[in-house]
């Protein structure tokens, strides 16, 4: 139908998390018809992040530096280790500018369901870093989902022999939200950490 | 936050249409996870398109070749012209597999609001090329939207003095629509042209 190379870029695109086929189709017209300012650069870009970009062999960040930039800032504290299973968390907790300790990334959780073991985890190398003395305490940042807390579970277990402490995330009504949307276990948990307000 | 290498990426990646800042993000992530199998061949896939791609001048369809495939395919009816709004129209209606004549992209529709006007679009390209002998029909294949219609109705008169047939799509219940969850106008266009079933 249209140009083979049109085509191919097409079917590229469909395979990015939230483009389907027909958004794809939007997204290649939407690029032809802004070559320069929109293609080009983002073909360097592409080109820049394949050549630039690696995993910290540290903590399992991705960046332009091995070990990466937040594993060799020292302003940052070495006694707390945050687990999170996705760069995108780490992201994520780095945009809320609470947290100035060090990361490690799981790549994942456990799931029985899609046969994922621990030693598809960096969970080795965590123990081994938990292991040193200078760490004081590990925050197991995982999904408050049914696996997200398995995996936290199971990290704990391992880290038994380490001396640290061991924290999980608060859980409560999100800053923002509305009781009345929230679901039954948020609230329950919210209710139950209830804090005297002085 | 993350390497500005990451960053300028999802900065142009939220450019796209139906991607934002979030799922740009997402998609950034997905990529560098994927590397070999999705970045790269990315990369190279926009290089291609850069570099091949053109506008045809003949029609405005986008393509490998000037003129484009549609216009050079010897096998396609020279006598009739179906005027679109825009490449994606094209495609559609290929896709569609029922059309077997020439096409004409307008490149948008008349728009008093964004200002558009009849010198913005390819209009006097398609009076040119309604004025040639051989071609009987012209079929004005614009949205049913108010911009869609207006432009159809001022190409209509534009193309009076050429001796061709005018023609526009049939308003109707789309095939497999519910008659339930259709707009009033549509199903007043669907009741007025009527037909007799034999």
């Amino acid at each position: 139908m249209a140009a083979p190379e049109i085509e191919q870029l097409i079917q590229l695109l469909s395979k990015l998390p939230g483009l389907g086929p027909r958004s794809a189709r939007r997204a290649a017209l939407h690029l032809v018809k802004k070559k320069e300012v929109l293609l080009a650069p983002l073909a360097q870009a592409l080109a820049r992040v394949e050549s630039n970009v690696k995993t910290c062999s540290v903590c399992g960040n991705i960046d332009a530096a091995d070990p990466c930039e937040i594993c060799t800032d020292t302003r940052r504290d070495d006694s707390i280790i945050c687990v999170v299973q996705d760069v995108s968390d780490l992201w994520a907790l780095e945009r809320s500018g609470n947290f100035k300790g060090r990361y490690h990334v799981l790549g994942g959780t456990l799931s029985a369901l899609d046969g994922i073991g621990p030693e598809d985890l960096k969970i080795d190398t965590l123990v081994q870093r938990a292991s040193d003395e200078a760490v004081k305490e590990v925050i197991l940042a995982t999904s408050a989902t049914v696996d997200g807390q398995t995996t936290a579970h199971y990290i704990a277990d391992c880290l038994e022999n380490c001396n640290v402490q061991i924290s999980g995330l608060a859980h409560g009504v999100p800053v923002g939200g509305e009781l009345d949307y929230l679901d039954d276990g948020t609230l329950s948990a919210a209710m139950s950490a209830r804090h005297p307000m002085s």
